[in-house]
């Protein structure tokens, strides 16, 4: 036996032991639970016109877009899609990606290199630590959400560029980041603020433009935002939204856009679809806040300025058996176990959506109830 | 001005000095152009069948997986397409991953950390390099395709373990790696060989099986394979091939897996198909070679082990001419430059195409027969 399958049987054992083995459990394409587990916040990835749209996009363009996105994996879609997502957010312009991930690690490494410095929130999202580690920048990691830990790290930066980064809203905790007060502070010191509205768009402010358009600074030039197309938008991808320079600087640059095929005509198509609806229903964001504080107080638990409820367990192995006694009462929802959440503490996770109807919301809202209050109890 | 106005700008004007300066030409849907620049290899991904697989998932399963893998974006589909993956290729178990960077990242990151040796192939592609600095693990870079020096770097690694990275054909040159010498050299030193198939992958060996099967080496229980699904299967999307002791592993630790949304069902179910399709055409791989053969020799330059033809240009400007030139004829190519090239020489690049008729093949051969002719010379 090698060394290697020494060192997988450890790992493995270890996890084990540790309560926190996973496998994948593939799923039917139609089920009777009631999925409170996923990222589809509106609806909209199952909308059936958003389907439909998907679909004729894979008969025209077909299944790929066959090359990287400076070779021919533009298609006008991607084009459509970018102008669409930048007029919606306010914003000067934006950049498709095939991934979030790939949209925050080639925002953060074709920004920062070893002569700059990378001031990032304990709460981050794992795309965002990833890129900074990418990039080779020096890494300053703050306190979460702490305003003047970010103003004491910018002052230290000296003749280095500098970029701070957080989330919109942290997909653990739900909480919101203080964007005023960050963009003021990197103002202060020519800093740029690169926020990651995952969980904002589509379900924070006006129509769901997100949290840096509700605070007024969509305009504003120093502050990037990257965003997905897999949460409201129901499908899959990234994006990057900022100024032209700085889209203009990505795509020459961000070498996890350069050595990457363009997303799909399918996922693209999906998600301009999906835009076009959310821009036609300003209404629809509404549905997660009111389900998610209703379900928040009967849960005894902090209302999450996103669509993510949090609810603590006391161990992974609680979390799981919580998780699994929902199931069976026809409610599916999410898990955070280590290594998913920043200060090691599991959760259920359950995601407020719209596009459920009330009946059906209802019941799960009992269902949850009752398992949560069973297993914070009895553990 | 901010600071960061005057960094982009710098940074454009000195790209526009280079003849690099680059930017996206959104394409329509359907063309009367030859495209030889794409990466369709096999021309499944425009294949009716597999648009009509692509559009039929997209309908019945919507157009996102809707959440991580780990939560509940494992559809059957995946299922499916990772069974027939691993099967097709003789390994034991298959992971599918939403980009091929993906899966680079996820595999070295998985594998390797601070206490690994990893030894990297000169020419690897740009994922695989991020992959390797991500993983913090020591990087030693080998001359390319050089079997002694990836020994002696080896017998450095002490108790460290160590991982070999590689491609089968390497995108800019079509050259092949010694496979074989490099599995034997890693079993002495019990190494991981992990081999990016992208290139290999439905263009080498049997029916398109790829180069580690090929070589015997499907088996070889320390041979790591990567693999893109936006290539020969013509979506998008990558994989990693191995045992089932790995693909566990990566399921559980891989931060760009566990991290990121699930790939869309339309793509998926489009690589799918393609796969299906390519085990009923084992002939099919060989079109390429005859096609990239006879271009070869008609310009003069090396045969490519793989689908894509690599000629050397004298500058990046004369490479941008020589491509604007064959656009104007009715034959589209890529373009290899600067940050693209491991030795700083721009090429054209040329896809040796199965799926498109003979007629328009022997016209595309005659037109880039004249531009090359003409660029090399009065350059």
């Amino acid at each position: 036996m090698s060394g290697w399958d020494g060192w997988f049987a450890a790992q493995r054992s270890a996890r084990e032991h540790a309560g926190v083995q996973r496998v994948l459990r593939p799923r039917p394409a139609t089920e009777a639970v009631i999925d409170l587990a996923g990222n589809d916040y509106l609806g909209l990835g199952a909308h059936p016109g958003v389907r439909r749209a998907a679909a004729d996009a894979a008969l025209e363009w077909g299944a790929g877009a066959g090359a990287s996105r400076l070779v021919t994996g533009t298609t006008e879609l991607h084009a459509e899609l970018e102008r669409e997502l930048a007029e919606f957010t306010g914003r000067e312009a934006a950049l498709v990606f095939s991934t979030g991930y790939h949209a925050n690690l080639s925002a953060v490494t074709a920004l920062a290199d070893k002569h700059s410095l990378v001031v990032s929130d304990a709460h981050a999202h794992a795309s965002l630590i990833d890129a900074a580690r990418l990039s080779r920048a020096a890494i300053e990691v703050v306190p979460h959400n702490d305003v003047a830990a970010v103003r004491a790290a910018l002052a230290s930066a000296g003749d280095r560029r500098a970029i701070v980064l957080t989330e919109s809203i942290f997909s653990v905790l739900g909480d919101a980041a203080p964007l005023p007060e960050l963009a003021a502070v990197c103002a202060e010191h020519d800093a740029l603020l690169l926020v990651d509205e995952a969980h904002g768009l589509g379900v924070v402010g006006a129509g769901g433009r997100g949290s840096v358009h509700a605070h007024g600074l969509a305009r504003h030039p120093q502050v990037v935002v990257t965003a997905t197309l897999s949460k409201s938008f129901g499908a899959m991808g990234g994006a990057v939204l900022g100024s032209a320079a700085l889209i203009d600087h990505l795509t020459n640059r961000a070498r996890p856009f350069i050595f990457d095929t363009g997303l799909a005509p399918a996922p693209t198509a999906g998600a301009l679809d999906a835009l076009r609806r959310l821009r036609g229903r300003p209404e629809l964001p509404g549905a997660i806040h009111r389900r998610g504080g209703e379900l928040a107080d009967r849960l005894g638990v902090p209302r999450s300025a996103g669509a993510v409820l949090s609810v603590p367990m006391p161990s992974p192995r609680v979390a799981v058996a919580a998780q699994a006694a929902a199931l069976a009462a026809g409610v599916r929802v999410g898990c955070f176990r280590p290594p998913s959440v920043p200060d090691g503490v599991s959760r259920l996770r359950i995601t407020a959506r719209a596009g459920i109807g009330e009946d059906r919301w209802a019941t799960a809202v009992a269902v949850l109830s009752r398992v949560v209050d069973d297993h914070r109890e009895g553990s």
